[in-house]
């Protein structure tokens, strides 16, 4: 429990920091400062949102103070520096998945932290609006109980393209050089979602392939999972499928006692039942997963309250995407 | 290659031997001999097509010849012996998939028949409408090279219904006594469908699951492929999905170089390009593929050319079924 106004600084202005901001500021509680090693870039941030306070070491940040919680949206090397920064600092974290790049260092992480500060991850699949639609309809004994489950990550963004590179590889060029493409970047969210259903999973076995020319990632994986009374599971994602949109979309299936549920990109509804389909506005809908992260949070610093995405909890997806990699032959990272 | 007026006998009269008559009638072959332990079940299909020879004993109906072919729809303990006796008396064999219970005896029994008789294997699958549509897009080149598959299974075929048992128990009572269900009796279909438009597979990884109460068949399967130049393929059924329809319908997508194909039950089209949907009237349509398989064969034994569904071919289905059961830590079969 934590009294009294609280404010914020985040670290780390790149991208998709913009979402983050917009969603503390829905929230109601202030940034006061924004740190980020490319200056040009935490200022244009913090002009954006009126912030005054800018940094480029964080050691600096934290030494100044003034804030009770950083919002870690660094890439993923700074996980762990930082997050360790601000607990000796006793600042709470909300940290953006994946924790780290190992289940080892996570855990390492988390005992370092402890008990000083709240510490959650920052996953937002569990908070965008479709699947949260099928997670309701699930509690709401809409489908029984559930007992198999598939899901299909599908997207072209790594398709060759006559006019230039993939778009992919122009949006995030550092994918020339990452070795972990789909599951460590993307399917880690299939998987947060896929336990959060269907309760605790193990990875079977898991198969991955390079479909687009020159890059050293995977971008297809096929994964077979296994849960608690013989439940069975499939996670398979292609990122290089021509005719789909560049930006990946999901299909998933959950099979219950009484019903089954289908969320096919933006649509969910009961198999048997599609006449009386939801439908989900993705794109303008996007923010609304980092104000419930973000509001997640706040509460949970505030009152003590268990956050959804804890670091225990998100250990547990970690733990998921690196057995992916164990089952697929894939050499750990050093 | 085999001169002369070509006439059948069909051996096993059960449910399935009406869509095969029908198919000898379509394509103008007389069946001139029907033979079942079951008299009354052998007299009622040999008037209903007008056949003179009514026989409950294979061994006799041999005996007495007249045929060139024979249709073996028997169930699947009387595969190995009927096809041995056919071939004995040098008459051709189309055989009802699955060839035996196990690969050791198909391998046995394609051995023991060698090259005295042409021998195919009524395999349905690959000409029913909506999979030949699949197939035929492909072979144009309309998704460049396949590089990627999913197929998924779903009917809610053994879900419980509050007048009664399970749809398919009451069709197929068998089903009580019945150990393998999902995979050897519906899925070696989807199997050898795969194999067919992506090439060559290995099972790398299976899961099975019974979602139905009281039998003993598996109803739900999860099972990872693999294959050349690193494919990868997932099947996944699921046949106690409630809300689906009782008898099972597919899913198959292939993402291939240039373009990826889906068959959603009915309607094959390109993703990104629905609005070109092709849809087949699946139940209008379901003799089609009875009377291409009977004309397959037909053909081979005028001409002497390849059957599209040869032992030996069909072989190779038979053991990514198996290894599907091994995968899945299932013993043999005894």
């Amino acid at each position: 429990m934590t009294e009294g106004p609280l404010s914020a600084a985040l670290l780390g202005a790149g991208m998709i920091s913009l979402y983050h901001l917009r969603a503390w500021r829905a929230m109601g509680v202030p940034v006061t400062a924004v740190c980020d090693p490319d200056r040009a870039r935490a200022e244009e941030r913090a002009r954006e949102f009126g912030v005054d306070r800018i940094y480029t070491d964080a050691a600096d940040l934290f030494e100044d103070g003034g804030f009770e919680l950083a919002d870690i949206a660094a890439s993923v090397e700074a996980h762990d520096p930082l997050t360790r920064l601000a607990a000796d600092h006793g600042v709470h974290v909300m940290l953006q998945k994946p924790m780290t790049r190992s289940v080892a260092e996570a855990e390492a992480l988390v005992d370092y932290v402890g008990e000083r500060v709240r510490f959650m991850v920052h996953e937002n699949y569990r908070f965008r609006p479709h699947y949260m639609t099928v997670r309701r309809w699930i509690d709401e004994g809409r489908i029984g109980r559930p007992r198999h489950a598939a899901i299909t990550v599908r997207g072209s963004g790594l398709c060759p393209r006559p006019d230039g590179e993939p778009f992919l590889v122009e949006r995030q060029p550092y994918l020339r050089q990452f070795d972990r493409n789909l599951v460590f970047e993307t399917m880690i969210h299939h998987l947060d979602v896929l336990r959060l259903l269907v309760g605790p999973l193990q990875v079977v076995a898991a198969r991955l392939n390079r479909l687009a020319e020159g890059l050293p990632g995977e971008d297809t994986a096929s994964i077979l999972l296994a849960g608690s009374a013989g439940l069975i599971a499939t996670a398979d994602g292609c990122i290089c499928a021509p005719g789909y949109p560049q930006l990946h979309g999901d299909r998933l299936e959950v099979v219950g006692t009484e019903g089954t549920v289908v969320m096919d990109y933006n649509r969910v509804f009961l198999v048997g039942d599609e006449e009386n389909a939801v439908e989900v506005d993705l794109l303008g809908r996007y923010q609304e997963c980092f104000d419930h992260a973000v509001g997640d949070f706040i509460v949970g610093v505030r009152d003590g309250t268990p956050f959804e995405t804890d670091r225990l909890d998100n250990l547990e997806t970690l733990r998921l995407m690196e057995s992916v990699y164990a089952a697929a032959g894939v050499e750990a990272a050093p």
